[in-house]
């Protein structure tokens, strides 16, 4: 695609509960654009010299600044959103959890690999991370917090030592403003390199991003579609693109936790239509024992779930059409969809739908394999267990897979270890759609569940995808960098000679 | 590319110092290799369940064989590489060195990224690395042994617990089929699963491997065209190519270091030159500060230089076609390019070139930026340092760099971090034809160098290619695999709530 030489475009803004417009953010000019990537590539040098600790200092003046103006975010973010205030507040505040929690990682700094091998000859060998550059982040429609502006992209790249060029997402852009501007002026007024963080808007000013050569890496949230062309436009100069896309998560129901059948069915309900199924964790088919009673009990649940708003028109108007095309696909099951609750629907509000389908209906190519976006799930009965494993490697590898268990069930071990090969993350007796930021959190998975499986969009994992090794090779003592000096400056765990040390 | 249905080829093998053809091996049929990946396939799951030490066993028994069968293995490779005896020992005793290396790394147990936190409420998260799945490996033309059958990819993907499917390459497809089944038997024998380890031949061969749903990663070495053609085609269905590629390494000589020129000179054209030039790290360019006679002295080493066969009739060809393009393009020097000694050549030996070029003659998109694989280097003199850096920020991003500098020289540290942020390996007062196999190698660097730049190809650090991480929440005791099993099996360093602890 040619880009325009000049974008005189805006981002609209929609109140999705009644939606009215209620303004518009213009698109950044192709010169403020190579402006924010002109200043953020000076600013790569001073971010990846400073110590994790000092990034760790910026970044908790970001997050006390978003805090401090939570009132003001919040209501700007329910006003493009339509989520409700509750749901907005914890996750703002998650937010600024996470960012902290991305810098203590940095300053634990097991993310360097600073390690050092003494050679034959006296020589020596030291290798460890160095940050890879300007990252260019494209932030998710369905958090505007937690995926956004200073979500877990920006705050992981930040704390790895990389400038960060945020796209404001369409579906909230004066909240992206508003909340670039919050992030921006703490990280000045702390003291942060001048121009390592910034927000761009428009769809060309992304594509400005992705294209600029100063750019070493992308991160992405949002569709197939939109990931896998980025990923492909990004491949023509080498450069990475973390997308994490949307896959159908399933839930496997064991013949033993059949007892569990009414609590599953509610759990499932409220799992599926949780932020008016606006999650990327969705549980979007649930595979259950026949003969339970599960579709009666789950058809029960999903009738008394409220219409609630979708974040945009477009991705309203996408969900009625993917609702028809999945009952059409479902054609011959049993039993009959189930529709929410229908009280009048203004603005963007949609009608959470479950619909039985015929295990054997899972097949390659069908469009029941695919991610339907909103308050909709899947249910399939099987006869025998090993059906439903068989059909679950039959669906794209996904984020997350569920597994609901009897106590000291058999069948349990061997469930999940087959759905470990197909997802990046397994939750026994628990729905997906909750992620914690720690330590040991895994939120990515097999392509196309993301580009990179290797990588993690959330938790400590998330600071690898913006760092690439670098060894050097019989330095003196005076060459060494400061995490690769003797007397280990920045405490860090370190390998020496093949061992693993840690820090006093 | 539509494959055909049968491949009635053969991979010719040719001795590079006669020329003449010594005999063939008959591709793969399609069957064959669908057989080898089935077996593969089948072997992925007990593969991946077996303990870093029991794949340990199995690779020292692959080594011990490959050691018992060395005369018989070297002759073969002498050949068919032409690369001298002493060479070729060197190179496979080195290589049974990395495999039982890699083995142990897997042993110590830090690939698998082990992690548990205790989360509110009384779950738990754990995560940990899986093997990817069946690896299908694309070894070099250039070092028989240590990129080849059973090479740094190889072992280190088994290692890794991934069972690995080879291409042969045609350079020397009777040693590629002998060593392949040389290390079959023994990790047959020492009860690896069956089916973990085999060498197909042929090129529709290979784009079989590429294609198969069952090969989760690729690993490569070779030349740019070759990797992003492969890059290309798996990239359809989300599979990583680690491809590492061609490009120039450079080397700068400071000012300071002027007062070396004649050992910098001999070693240079050693370096360059060594196995007749057909080293990824081979230095490509060195740039030298002007007025002390650089040029003189490197011409004089080279001229000494005596004419070697290269591995193939295709590569000496592509060597004069070469040397021709660099002349070109290098005209206008102040000096005339210098050829190595040309006593008769017979077979496929070509003689050494060193070519002065003007520093303002490296700018993008010229050839002088791109490799030419066999004992060819440019020469340029700078008058100002700025200005030598400047130059090598113009090449293309590369495996490795050298840096001579003079003691305590204040331009050192300057020059290697400027240089860092373009290599994967910078190599001070040494030259970067050396690659040790240790904990603290970086065997990479940024695209084109290399498809993935956070990857090596050597060092302990190769085993991250082949895995992935995966979650597992909320499960009981009984439900976790062995590594994450609290009283720690297999002895691994782990990070408890978030804090690393190392085995007792």
């Amino acid at each position: 695609m040619t880009l325009p030489l000049a974008d005189v475009g805006e981002d609209a803004s929609f109140d999705p509960v009644t939606g009215e417009r209620t303004g518009a953010v213009p698109h950044s000019t192709p010169e403020e654009v190579a402006s924010v990537l002109d200043l953020a590539a000076r600013a790569a040098t001073p971010l990846a010299a400073a110590s994790p600790a000092a990034r760790a200092a910026w970044i908790a003046a970001a997050a006390d600044a978003v805090l401090a103006a939570s009132a003001e975010l919040v209501e700007l973010a329910r006003a493009e959103s339509g989520l409700g205030l509750a749901r907005l507040e914890g996750e703002l505040t998650r937010m600024a959890a996470s960012a902290r929690f991305y810098a203590a990682v940095a300053v634990e700094g097991s993310y360097l690999g600073v390690s050092r091998d003494d050679l034959p000859g006296g020589s020596s060998l030291v290798r460890w991370n160095v940050p890879v550059g300007v990252v260019a982040v494209f932030g998710a429609s369905n958090f505007p917090f937690g995926f956004g502006i200073f979500g877990h992209d920006v705050a992981s790249a930040l704390a790895a030592g990389c400038p960060v060029a945020v796209k404001a997402h369409p579906a909230h852009p004066r909240l992206s403003v508003r909340l670039g501007a919050v992030v921006r002026d703490a990280l000045r007024d702390a003291g942060a390199p001048d121009g390592c963080f910034e927000v761009v808007v428009g769809f060309h000013s992304g594509l400005r991003l992705v294209d600029s050569p100063v750019v070493r890496a992308v991160a992405f949230t949002g569709s197939q579609r939109g990931g896998m062309a980025l990923v492909e436009r990004a491949a023509r100069r080498g450069v990475p693109v973390f997308a994490e896309m949307g896959t159908v998560n399933p839930v496997l129901v064991t013949p033993a936790a059949a007892a569990d059948r009414e609590s599953i069915a509610r759990g499932f309900a409220d799992s599926f239509t949780l932020g008016a199924g606006q999650f990327c964790t969705k549980p979007g088919l649930i595979l259950v024992p026949s003969g339970h009673g599960f579709v009666d009990s789950i058809a029960e649940a999903v009738s008394r779930v409220p219409a609630a708003p979708l974040l945009t028109a477009a991705i309203a108007a996408a969900y009625e059409g993917g609702v028809s095309e999945l009952v059409a696909a479902s054609a011959g099951s049993a039993a009959a969809p189930t529709a929410g609750a229908a009280e009048p629907l203004p603005g963007f509000s949609v009608v959470a739908r479950s619909i039985p389908v015929a295990l054997d209906r899972l097949t390659a190519g069908s469009r029941l394999l695919e991610e339907c976006f909103g308050p909709v799930a899947l249910i399939a009965e099987y006869d025998d267990l090993e059906s439903a494993l068989a059909a679950l490697e039959r669906l794209q590898p996904s984020l997350a897979a569920s597994v609901f268990t009897g106590e000291h069930d058999a069948d349990a071990a061997g469930a999940i270890a087959r759905l470990a090969t197909r997802v990046g993350r397994v939750a026994v007796n628990a729905w997906p759609t909750g992620v914690a930021t720690t330590w040991s959190q895994q939120h990515g998975g097999p392509w196309p569940a993301t580009s990179r499986p290797e990588a993690t969009s959330v938790g400590a994992g998330g600071l690898a995808r913006f760092v690439r090794p670098v060894s050097l090779q019989n330095a003196s003592a005076e060459q060494l960098p400061l995490p690769l000096q003797p007397e280990n400056p920045w405490n860090l765990p370190r390998r020496l000679n093949g061992r693993l040390t840690l820090p006093e």
